[in-house]
């Protein structure tokens, strides 16, 4: 819906230079904004998209205002104001309250007058799903779960069992949570499956990407603290427990009873062992793996960029000949 | 169905040595084939397998004619020939148009005559569904979509919104198209969402595997483009752009807004960072991630075959002391 | 239910060294268990938490029974014990006979009498499910598949056709067993569809984890023998053949028509490449890919563990040296 500079200005607390009275309809990034679009600039990358632009306001920092060939919308976290801004002028859609005619929900269950159970839905025994909370089409929600208010499910999730999410958490399609953690117990017959009998807790403002698994724990819960994101495909196993505001690019694997801190940020396809502790604050490059517990904040890698695949095959044959150059120089040490 | 070979031959321009009029009504490897098989030689690692084969025939290349022991369908390349034969010998089931009872379809949703929605399938306000194409059990298709004619979601697919796919696409049962892309905002209190507003395009004739995950763009359209085949487990993130006819095995990952060339392909487990431009005829051996730009065709590796693990451990302390080693190179040349 | 730790002991063959007509009511750590708790004691990790453990009684191995402040079930093999006994204090629920109003079940199908048929499921034509198989909500079950007696299907599981599953199998939410493997022709206009005609087989006793996907053969049948476990997120591709017992921890892959051992132990994000043997007793460490044949038992390994970044970076740097540091021996050398 169209809102004004003036208004995105005064609720966001910015500066405006420009026309108050001009109006945004929609967003778009400094190439391809139309005059009717809201843009911005975070960092350096797009600096040059600037001066070229058509959009009809850029959210920026006061460095970058002189630049700005529209109206600008000075701030310092320009990405985070965007974002905010963004979800004004693009709201999400609203969800009408009550149960569609195809969901399934069993006696025992407690829905808020003011949720939204979408077609195909099936909810289980003694589950409470809170006030405002959506629960997309084809999402199953299993027994003796308790979902806070204003969660979105968005389509295809499915919650096992005994999983608590606090208010405001978005879950994208194909999420699990609580399915049974890989617990085997080898014997001379095989494999005994280990009971898995904790549950999942889920905090506040979480958000979990498409096909994303959480496992229920073992004995004891898997933790999700508050504000913490992850990507799509991501494995969390049981008993981890997830630090408030870590974030987590999609195939990022935790193995079972690790512990991660606070802030902690996880590049695509990283990783833990199981059983280590990362403290707050830990930043785990893409393709790397943890194999050890982390006491200092930092930033941790170990993985190897791509070469042209001739130079990395001479490259794989020096690296096998080591031992023999370690003994090269040992013998012109002598 | 049974077909003669003749029939074979011609439909594919093969030349056919051996009886036209005999006939086969199924498939089989040279290994496992039998008299109403059809089988198939391409490369050399099973022509060991050739002289001893039951199949009714074999298509293959003019130089191993000689070494058939029944009828040979000749071309020159015999993995697409044979993959068109048995297309015409194992034909695809028929689906009867129409939209079943379980079905929940949108009053504002548009569905070809000859569609055929199935069970449990649910459709959203203003989505248009083309004509022989087959939404399959359990499937999502949200608002705003536009989906071409001869489709098939296999089962349990969901397109989230605002996605539009071509002709004859193919999507493997939880496969997740248009779901939010991971943006978020640092602020002194944690994340921000940033709101993701974009959609998906997907070209003509492309498939993609079981479990993979497909973004939204954050502004503009996350695009596939027509002939891409994607497997399973697979990460396409929001804003990615991939080029026609390329093809990535399972567990690829492709970070945000990374723009990849025709034609190229991507072993298992391999991937690219975010914001990069891989140019056209690429190939990414497995396991290898690409972290810059890439301008020339050719094939990027960087991974470790696996070693004999004291072999490794050893190995590992080796490369550790790398820098030592340098060290008493350098005192040596002194 | 309150089980006493006589019936326990006599259960499972253990010494009890306490009260047989103490109770237990649940499982919980030794850290967090209660007076109503079972807990165990396997490995020396948890060992200091033995003395302070509140659990009514623990299973434990013989030589940690003097450090047992509270009931001891002796046994030689505390996990496995552990876990059967769970299954008895803890059991699954029930599940009541029959087919849920808004299951959609082909007129060909057979259902047994004994099976529970949730709410949303679909099964289709010629399908056969067995006696107290499970079929949760939201799970497809194409056509022609043959599902024994004893299995569960969580929750929006997909067999896609023509999979024959033994018996006592349990499938989490989101896998999907028997889509379409990647099979696909390159020819001058693009990639042409292999059709993927073979089956899936799984045998008695397998479990696999959320969002796993085992793709059909091309011809031919993929296998998982008996009491295979796989964890989440795992693919499997079309023609692979897994051997007896053995388990996968999450995320791992195996490419097409390779051949697994029994007994191999496949530990996170590991996998093999395509069209290779592994014999049996064989494991993979994390993150490590097979490459070639493994003829010998025993452990294989080639990653990296994470190091701080800027060590990383300089290690990196040293690597690339490698060519001109051995051109500097051979200099010395001379």
């Amino acid at each position: 819906m169209p809102i004004s500079l003036g208004e995105l200005a005064t609720s966001q607390g910015c500066e405006l230079i420009g026309d108050p009275d001009a109006t945004v309809s929609g967003v778009a990034s400094l190439q391809n904004a139309s005059p009717e679009s809201l843009s911005f600039l975070s960092g350096s990358s797009y600096l040059s998209q600037l001066p070229t632009t058509k959009a009809a306001a850029v959210v920026l920092r006061a460095e970058d205002a002189d630049a700005c060939p529209v109206a600008a919308l000075i701030c310092d976290n320009p990405y985070a104001t965007y974002a905010r801004m963004a979800a004004l002028v693009c709201p999400e859609p609203l969800f009408a309250p009550g149960v569609h005619t195809t969901a399934v929900v069993a006696d025992s269950a407690t829905i808020a007058d003011t949720a939204h159970i979408a077609a195909t839905a099936v909810i289980g025994e003694r589950t409470v799903i809170g006030e405002h909370t959506v629960v997309g089409p084809g999402t199953v929600i299993g027994s003796d779960c308790n979902v806070g208010d204003n969660c979105r499910f968005i389509a295809r999730v499915t919650l096992v069992q005994d999983v608590r999410i606090g208010t405001r958490g978005i879950f994208h399609p194909g999420v699990v949570i609580g399915a049974d953690g890989f617990g085997n117990a080898m014997t001379t017959d095989g494999w005994v499956k280990v009971p898995q009998l904790g549950g999942v807790v889920v905090g506040n403002d979480v958000e979990i990407g498409a096909n994303t698994t959480v496992d229920r724990g073992a004995v004891g819960d898997t933790v999700i603290e508050d504000g913490v994101r992850i990507d799509n495909l991501c494995m969390i196993a049981h008993n981890v427990h997830v630090g408030a505001h870590t974030a987590m690019a999609a195939m990022t694997g935790i193995a079972g009873s690790a512990v991660i801190g606070k802030r902690c940020l996880f590049a695509g396809k990283s990783g833990t062992v199981g059983h280590i502790n990362v403290c707050d604050d830990v930043v785990v490059a893409a393709k790397t793996f943890l194999t050890k517990d982390v006491t200092e904040p930092g930033t941790y890698a170990a993985s190897f960029p791509a070469d042209n695949a001739r130079s990395w095959a001479k490259q794989l044959a020096r690296f096998r000949r080591l031992g023999t150059l370690i003994e090269r120089v040992k013998k012109l040490e002598k």
